[in-house]
Order: C-alpha cells, then structure tokens, then sequence
C-alpha cells in the first residue's frame, strides 16, 4: 500500500498511517508515461526531460524557476544555463485586457486553434498582484478546461507573490523553458493591475489588447498608455446581440489608431473582432500575427528588439536588487517617513531631504 | 569710461583696454530700475529680491539652481527653503508637441493673452538633450520677442546638459522660485526627445499636447503614450488654408479621445483647435485649463496630485544617486559590458550575470 500513501506521510511508519491517495483521473498520453514521484531530479534529467517535452519535469522545472530557496535558484540557473541554445525559436505573445473581455476564452479559443493547426502552445500567466487575486488561478485553469486537455498545450498558472520584478523574472526564465521544450507559441497572460502591460510588452514580440464591443465607458478598466503598446486589438464577444456594437467598436479604434504613434515602428495596429466563444475570427487574429512575425523577422526589429529586451531585463534586474536593498534599510525606512512628512508640509525642500538620506545610508 | 567697458575686460588696465560696449534697448520698467552687478547677493538679498519679484535677482536665483557647484547648491537650498510658504500658488501647465507644431508661437500667444488679462506668466523649458539642440535657446528666445518685452512675463531658457533627473530637479526649483515671485501661470515647455514628457506630466498641474492639422501621419514626432497623458488637445495652425483640416483633426481626436483612458481620472480629456499666429482660440484654450482647475481643486484631485508628485521627485531623486554611483563604478562598468555581451550570445543566463555583478558591487 505504501504506493498509495500521500506524498506528506512519513516513509517509516509504513503500516500506522493509514490514508491512502485514490488514483486521479488519467492524464493524456504523454503525461502519463512518466511518473516522477518526489524524488530529486539531476540537472541532466531536468535538461533532457525539458527537451523531450516531458510534463511532468516541464512542470517541476518551472516550480524550480519559482522557488525563492538559494539551493533550488541555483540549481535552476544551471538548468536554464544548459537550455539557453533550444531557447528563442517560438513567437511570444502578450495578452491583456480589462476585466470582463474574456481573456481565458479568447486565450482557451486561439490555443485550441493554433493546437489543431499543429503548434504546441504554452500558457503562462503575470499577476504581481498575485496575492489579492489567488482566486484566479484555479478559475484560470478550470476556464481553459478544453485547452488543457489537449495534448500539445501546456497551461501554467500565474507564480505567487513577490515583487513585479521577481514576477517578471520567473515569468521570463518560464518562457525559455517552455521555448527549450518545443512550444512554438507562448500566450503571456496579464492579471492583476498595475504595471504589468509594461512589463509583459517588455517580454514579448507581440502584444494583443482585448477588448469588449462599446462606446468607450468600460475602459475605466485599462490603464493609460496600454493601447500604444498594442500591436493588435480585438473586439470580443461580437455575437449575437453584441455583433453590430463590436463592429462599430472596431470602426472606431481603427480611427483612433491612426492617430496614435504605433507600439512596433514601421507597424500599423489595427483593431479586429472575434467571438471567442463561437470560434470565430481566431484564424483572422493568427493571420495579422503572422504578417506581423514576418515583418519584425524581415525588418530585423525583432532581433534588435529582444536584445534590448535582454539589456532592459538586466538592468531591472540589477536596479531592484540595488534600490531593495536601500528601501529595505531600517534606519533609512523611518528617516525616509519622516522626512517625507517635513517635504510635504513644506519644512524642508525635497533636494535636503534626498541629501540627508544618502548621507546616512552612504555614511557621508 | 568704465563703466562702458566689457564685463570681461580687466578692472586695472583702465585706458590701455580700448572695448567699450554700446548702452543696449532700454529694458521695459521693472527691469531697469535695479542693476547688479557681478557682486554675490546675499542670502536675505536673494529671499527678498525673488518675493518682490526682482527680474534680475530672479535670473540670478534660477542661474544658482542650475549651478552645479556645491556651495551654489547649498545657498540655493537655503534659499528656497525660506521661499516654501510663497509657493504652491500657481498654476502649472506643461505643455509638448511634435516638431513644427509651433510651441513657441503658440506659448507667447497663450503669454501675451494672459499677461493682458492681468496675470503673471513665466515661461520654462525643459530640455534633457540640450547638448545636441542648444540652438533651440537662443531661438525660443527670439520667437517670443513680443511676449519677452511684457513686463509680467519671464522668459527663461532651458538648463543646459546634466541627466533627465538633473535638468528635472532644476525645472522643478525654478517652478518654486516663480511662484515665490508671484507668477500665477507657469507654462514648461518640453523640448527635445526622450523620456521629457513623462518628467514634465510629473511635474505639473495640467498638461497640453499641441498638434498639426493633418490625418496624423506627422504623429512620428510623438512619442507612443503622450496622447494619453494630456488633459487637452489644442490642433494649432486652424487658419486659412488648413482651417478645414484643423478641424478634421479635432473630431478625429475627439473621438480617438472617448476611446482611451483619461490622463486626470474623472477628466474628458479633449480637442480644441486654434490658431496661434492670429491669436484665435486661445482664449477658450484658456477656459478649458480654468474649468479643469476648477475640478481638481473641487474633486481635492489638485492636492492629492502634487503630494504623489513630490513624493515621486524625492523617489526619483534618490534612485538616480543610488544607481549613478553603480553605474558610475569603474569595475563594475567593464565586467557589465562584458557580461551582457555573453548573455547576448548565450554563455550565461541573465540571472547569473547580475549576480556577478552584485558579488563584485557588494563584495559578498
């Protein structure tokens, strides 16, 4: 029975613990081959199970990628090391959109195209307000119920906390594990608020905004500046009652578009409409992908714009880490407080206040 | 004959110098009445000169903030320190623009209007790359020549050189400064390229985005997002021969405008036209900066907003020190390029890159 024991019970005493684990449902073929119980995996074994698309250490690479334990960090960084040249041969797509467009099913509807088109589509998700909204995963993974049972797809819920900067830091170190397995797509999906579209755009190739059919009012959900980094826009939900509403939504954004300097040089955002329930006006949405990806490989924009997203990561990278370490300061956290206080009722200019920190945290 | 010599001419060698200087136009009344000399201004001199609005002290004043000598920084603290009650009174209008838009015609005009309404204007610029446009300075100056000879008008051109962060620090103490002298409408114009628009909007009350008539493919000189963080549009040059495709330009806008999130919440942003060389439609820009002040400071979005942006000035302040003296470190400058050259072609992961160069900044 110790076969059926769950993975929490103690090995030794055998026979005095009696739970047992019932057998789950029977995943799709390929994940079912291996079983890889809790047992430590080598560098070797997580570098060839990535390559041959194995699952299961698929999975188990990512929950490495996402530990904040040195020990699994550094492990993690070996494996990527070794993946690096399988890296940067899928298209990487951002997606994002106020609540309500329907993000899961627009993402569920194009995945389940692009799989039956032959692509293997990974799903991964940015939530740096991960915290408030843990909720969403589960939905997230329960919404995209079709797509997940397929076999060329891959869904993974967004990683847990942190700061935006670690977030982003996972997110990306997934998207190159996923590219090492052979996906040819990676749909980025944003959740949460705050930065997040800057971010994921300064991740991917293409990024898509969501949208619903309406005169404007419901964009209280988007922040400022999100429709100059989209590349496309799609109108959902144009069905039924919505259809004539959707069109002239699309109407109208393809006017304002003209107006606004485009996301990628040299490339005119357009807005389209789909129903992502109905399946219709995926293949439309692919094709402007498509001629967008041809493009930016042409033009050689998109080479030039991932080594600058390379540079730019780097430099976050080290800029959090630098500034962290000062906003982490105690002495400089309650100094900071006050000083701020004495700013903003205008005892002390904010130039004095800036060099009173520094000459505590330097030691001038 | 002294006193007719150059400024630069030696004070002993009194008839061996031969230069003389012509007595220039006589200045309008205010400014003739007091000449300094080269002599340093005392700190009270300095206070008292800016709170009743002496021209020449004024100069003096904004010249020390730009200084980046120690001892200038220093007695310039001091002095806006003693000037904190007289500020905050103003009204501040950042105001941006493609190439060609005509920004400075259309500030002196805006200048000249509220100067004949009876307010105070002053007029600053902001500039990050003003190495490479430093012609641009003398130019402004020539193009407001109507609007330099009002007597409640201060022209002054843009602090030259220094980071974005530097140049923002100096418009931001003029701004102070100003107010202290009683100005009631800043104007700061951005010139140059780069991050200046998203500086200048951090920094003012309400924020104008001039344009050009046309169907918006002169909108290359706009950066992606600047349509998005203006409280107005005004389309200039609506007369004659592109009065009608002004106003082509101004529905499009707004009805671009109803589809994007507003800069200042609560706030519908729109589209005006006018024409800045006739003096047309200046006044119901006007109108429309006096009812959006009307709002913010009803709605307390007006305090609220320079709390966020005072709070922000001291955060960025802080972060470009901090990250200047990374960057500036010699060690660390070259192992960083050679670092991102590998990660470019792929020896080493991004991660490990930066804690390479955390290891060596830190020295853990």
């Amino acid at each position: 029975m110790k076969k059926n024991k769950p993975e929490w019970a103690p090995e030794e005493q055998d026979d005095k613990f009696t739970s047992t684990v019932m057998e789950g449902v029977s995943k799709p073929q390929n994940m079912s081959k291996k079983i890889h119980k809790r047992k430590e995996l080598s560098l070797q074994q997580y570098v060839d199970g990535i390559i041959s698309c194995d699952y299961v250490v698929l999975s188990k690479a990512i929950t490495l990628i996402e530990s904040n334990n040195p020990n699994h960090i550094s492990l993690a960084q070996e494996i990527l090391q070794k993946i690096i040249p399988n890296t940067g041969n899928s298209i990487r797509i951002g997606i994002t959109g106020p609540p309500g467009a329907g993000k899961s099913t627009f993402i569920e509807s194009l995945g389940l195209f692009l799989c039956r088109n032959g692509l293997k589509v990974a799903v991964l998700a940015i939530d740096p307000s991960s915290t408030v909204s843990k909720g969403s995963i589960l939905g997230d993974k329960t919404r995209m119920e079709l797509l997940s049972r397929e076999e060329n797809a891959f869904i993974r819920p967004s990683p847990s906390g942190g700061t935006l900067g670690g977030v982003a830091k996972k997110t990306r170190e997934s998207i190159m594990v996923c590219e090492a397995a052979g996906y040819d797509v990676i749909l980025i999906e944003t959740i949460g608020v705050g930065q997040s579209e800057v971010t994921v755009r300064s991740m991917v190739d293409f990024f898509l905004l969501l949208l619903l059919p309406g005169s404007g009012d419901e964009l209280q959900g988007i922040k400022k500046g999100v429709v100059e980094l989209a590349d496309l826009i799609v109108v959902n939900k144009a069905d039924s009652n919505y259809l004539e509403r959707a069109k002239i939504t699309q109407v109208s954004y393809n006017s304002a578009l003209r107006l606004l300097a485009p996301a990628t040089e040299g490339w005119s955002t357009k807005a389209l409409t789909c129903s992502a329930l109905n399946h219709q006006g995926i293949e439309a949405v692919w094709s402007a992908i498509n001629e967008f990806m041809i493009f930016v490989k042409e033009s050689n924009i998109l080479q030039k714009r991932r080594s600058e997203q390379m540079l730019f990561w780097i430099n976050s990278m080290l800029e959090e880490s630098i500034l962290l370490k000062f906003y982490s300061n105690e002495s400089i956290q309650q100094q900071k407080k006050n000083l701020e206080s004495e700013v903003l009722v205008g005892r002390i200019t904010a130039t004095n206040a800036v060099k009173k920190l520094l000459n505590t945290y330097f030691g001038e």
